[in-house]
């Protein structure tokens, strides 16, 4: 990867002067370009080796265009608000909107090469961050994000000189800090760990660029020619007609038998035995949200289920079993202006709670496979690579040790006629029946469908569907309470007080 | 990912007479339509449990469908060839070309999942597996390859059940073989090693398709109507015109200095000195090839360079020093006919030497990102993901122990025109030397540029690439020998007689 990087590249000042203006020109031009179009969003990525002018180029970028439109952000340490959530949360929050630039000062590549370096982490482990990484840049490519990974680079001998000049000059010396030294000794071994990473992660979506970092005119010409060079090429772009389709369809069921019609939809339960069980397991649902050890835990509760299912009631029943200090209640509907200028994911990672909260979402990120495909809001290859995606995303959730539970309130097409038609009729709740859940449920079949095979493919042991039968409300809410109980309990029984939790860190 | 599958599906006699008769027709009918469109492949991976149907359904496809145009392949235990290549190998060789249908019974997936469930491999080494995996069908679908995959399931109730009708009924009983017996005794971990394994290498473009084995009738319309709905839509599709370019473009340089022009092109030696070092290398590679370690090892060396540098000079000056018994030249021109119906790395894959060989290729497959990229024979999404199919590739070499040496040979654009004069004159010289050969001239510069990142993208610390300085022949030919003979010596250094290469199963 380094074989002309280490070359001893040099522009002349009278060259560079002549070049740089101009360029400075057209980036500007382009990036007013890209916020005027704001058909995608441009994500550049800054790493590699200390000394190698990174911190010089950002600057520069910011300098040459509009800062107001470029979203700076440096990743060092994390805060406690990062730590006590998944590793990824902290890049899913500065990723920058439609029109806009965002430049990340070391990214998700950091921490996988420095543990490497420190021989933190094994070969196993390496291989298994860099997979996750490949997945997970695919996803913002194909969500649209322009990715322009830079990687600045400098030999050996450039970095020891280099260092040397700053530690000689006063002005510069703060610059040199111990933990570039001590990266200085480790150089030759991040090189040797670097570059099987950038080989694995390049991706002709996503190419690292080399860039040497030793001259800065040279370094500085070829990040800004690159980036005109890769804005204007998407720019002026014309968008397909037809994009090509890819991706097989699903299979169509051989015969009536599926996971929601094997279902006994009426359960008994008795307004009496419902109170007594509802007694019970607030009661250790609360319990458990009090343990000293679920500071080290947090609860994504997903609601989904049939219009009219009940999933309000149950969430309230859950939610008044708990402290309101803890718990969130997140109404999906659909999505703001902002959201729409974010990668799908995004409005869902921004409610992920920290530690020691749970998190209620009614309806959730499972509407890109339901209504988002039924309604056809989105293309077949964008909710087929859903499927990829969520797990991808419930699999960090899982990893940071956070508490996935999952349901799905069914009703039968009878019950809910009988909800709908009462919901007309009593004024206060009339709000909570419209037109368009009449249209829904002549979507019935294609929704019953599109269930189904959200639950074959997106259930899994770490975090499985819970189908709840939910023509008695009663059965419905007390099962939804025992079953987020149960998994808060067990989880708790794997977390020690002081440390991680041992079975959501456990690899699947 | 069984939820579907573990529900008691069936399908009645009369329904399943009715539908299957159309279903055998409609197949016939689309498996023509495929064959002379002939514009894409078709793989189908059978997988899954023991006693699920697999076996029956492989038969009635072949049964249903013209078996001449269906190639069915079995993986059971590797022969020698197969062993002593990349585990890959095997599956090249079988890959349907376009416009036929492969069945793979039993694929890339099968060794690790038992690996996995034998406790052989840990999850480190089964996540990277998983990982290759991902990359390998990624290609496999960028190819243009109908990739279909059926996981046949039984869920434990219904295994037990079946191997007890087998066992019970003379007939049958022989099917009940010892390893069904015990791969039954690990059904429970079969089926959650396999669950996460199914959800990793579930994508858009080729999702796992679980089929309900219980039920015969049931299983067989599953199937043959999602080949069927699969095959139509990818026939019926109309091909577009322009496909979306999401490739940013390669960085330009900044100055005039490359991995090439830092090159001292005229490197001294005598005929004499020449004369002296050949006898000296050439024996020592003759040693190391008789060597007995070397049966453990095989060797892929690349040639590659400007016209005129000196390939086929070099090359002989190699294999004048080997028993003509372990060497294979390869020399690449236009791919045959057979060669364009297979996704482009077949044509490499065909040549991997078996253990003891060398394999000398003359042009290689990176006239992806050479020949192809610069004549535009590919599109820049095609040569762009070459890097990566390409590191990929070489990286499934090293990992069997071979030996990866890659030449570019370097002549000035001076040089090459006195060549390319001095073949015109000589009459037994004349057949080198075509009007193509200028032509490409004229592209020098462009095809420089594709020499430097090429390299950049491609040299690794176990495959790297040697810059061949070749002015001077006698120069050029013994830095070959010397850089071949070095690599075989070194490997054959941390190769044991009996056992396996060490360096070359490390992991990077």
């Amino acid at each position: 990867m380094f074989e002309s990087a280490n070359l001893k590249h040099h522009v002349d000042k009278a060259a560079y002067k002549r070049e740089a203006a101009k360029l400075r020109q057209a980036l500007l031009d382009t990036q007013y370009d890209l916020k005027q179009k704001g058909r995608f969003p441009v994500l550049i990525l800054v790493a590699g080796v200390e000394g190698a002018g990174k911190s010089e180029t950002v600057n520069l970028l910011n300098e040459w265009m509009d800062p107001r439109h470029i979203i700076t952000s440096a990743f060092f340490a994390p805060s406690d608000e990062e730590r006590e959530r998944p590793a990824l949360w902290r890049f899913w929050r500065a990723l920058p909107p439609k029109g806009k630039i965002g430049i990340y000062f070391g990214a998700w590549h950091t921490m996988p090469i420095i543990r490497r370096v420190r021989r933190d982490i094994g070969e196993g482990e390496y291989a298994r961050e860099i997979s996750e990484i490949q997945r997970f840049e695919k996803m913002l490519c194909d969500e649209g994000v322009l990715l322009l990974k830079y990687w600045f680079h400098l030999s050996r001998g450039q970095q020891k000189k280099r260092m040397k000049e700053l530690a000689g000059d006063p002005k510069t010396r703060w610059r040199v800090t111990e933990r570039d030294q001590e990266y200085f000794k480790l150089y030759k071994r991040f090189v040797k760990v670097s570059e099987p990473f950038l080989r694995k992660t390049s991706t002709g979506e996503a190419p690292w660029i080399v860039v040497p970092g030793a001259d800065a005119r040279h370094r500085t010409l070829t990040v800004g020619k690159h980036l005109l060079a890769a804005l204007r090429e998407r720019l002026d772009e014309k968008p397909l007609k037809r994009l090509p389709d890819r991706t097989p369809p699903l299979p169509k069921p051989a015969d009536k038998l599926n996971v929601l019609r094997a279902l006994e939809l009426d359960q008994p339960m008795t307004k009496a035995a419902f109170g007594k069980e509802l007694e019970k397991w607030q009661g250790r649902l609360n319990v458990a949200s009090r343990d000293p050890r679920f500071k080290q835990l947090s609860v994504v509760a997903v609601f989904e289920g049939n219009d009219a299912a009940g999933k309000g009631g149950a969430i309230r029943r859950v939610t008044s079993a708990l402290d309101a200090r803890c718990y969130t209640n997140i109404s999906i509907a659909a999505p703001t202006e902002e959201e729409r200028a974010q990668p799908y994911l995004w409005r869902f990672w921004r409610h992920v709670p920290r530690n020691g909260r749970f998190a209620l979402f009614d309806r959730s990120w499972y509407g890109r496979v339901l209504v988002e495909r039924v309604e056809g809001f989105c293309s077949e290859a964008d909710w087929m690579r859903a499927y990829t995606e969520i797990n991808d995303f419930e699999g960090a959730l899982l990893r940071h040790g956070t508490v996935v539970v999952k349901f799905w309130l069914a009703v039968s097409k009878e019950e809910q006629f009988r909800r709908f038609k009462a919901r007309e009729k009593v004024a206060f709740k009339r709000f909570k029946i419209t037109a368009e859940d009449w249209r829904n449920r002549k979507k019935w079949d294609r929704y019953e469908t599109a269930v189904c095979e959200m639950v074959d493919r997106t259930s899994t042991s770490l975090a499985p569907w819970t189908l709840v039968e939910a023509n008695n409300k009663y059965h419905a809410r007390i099962k939804v309470l025992k079953t987020l109980c149960r998994a808060v309990e067990a989880a708790l029984k794997t977390t020690s007080k002081a440390g991680v939790r041992k079975g959501g860190k456990k690899k699947k």
